[in-house]
């Protein structure tokens, strides 16, 4: 029964585009992904997805235009709203959403990745 | 379709134990609260309760110890286990929890607030 340092989680990996998980919410799952480039063009059909930035600045492109994101700012992707998260520089963001949406959503593909637990 | 600064909506607004809705994930609240002082024993019977700190010191006290939360640290209390957030100096936190769930649970009181939205 110990808090979770946000900091200290992101401190313990370093790959791109790979969440990991540092708690857990009922049958939600709070995670943290560190991300530059560009991920892919997604939905989840499913789900909303919550992306609160951490440290950097993490674009969110929608199709009818762009959410910037920096340091405690938040936005909710709706539930079937394609997305192509995106940042020019290393950005660190935590991420909530139903425990097994897989990150590339309806598109699949190379960046699709397992979620690790931290603990 | 706009970022929500979490800063920002805890500008709008001064009093303690009074949460405020800033976002929808799904069927969850994303709310900020201002606390100061020693809220109340209580638990939710049905559901976990995401806390993240955003500025100050939050404990929470727990029926076998206290956690103590810093800013960019969280902690899920569990579904059922009895809780009562202290703060000594204001602190400022960020609440995630399905929508509906009152803040005082079991216990009811004066604490019981209104969730209002900040749009």
């Amino acid at each position: 029964m110990e808090a979770v340092n946000i900091s200290s989680m992101l401190g313990r990996f370093s790959e791109h585009w790979a969440p990991k998980k540092i708690a857990e919410l009922n049958e939600y799952d709070v995670k943290v992904v560190k991300v530059q480039g560009e991920f892919t063009w997604h939905a989840h059909a499913d789900t909303d997805e919550l992306f609160l930035v951490i440290d950097g600045v993490l674009t969110i492109q929608m199709r009818d235009g762009d959410v910037v994101l920096g340091p405690g700012e938040l936005f909710v992707v709706p539930k079937g709203a394609e997305h192509c998260p995106r940042a020019d520089a290393e950005a660190a963001v935590m991420l909530i959403e139903p425990r097994g949406v897989v990150n590339t959503g309806d598109a699949g593909g190379d960046l699709t990745a397992e979620v690790e637990t931290l603990a």
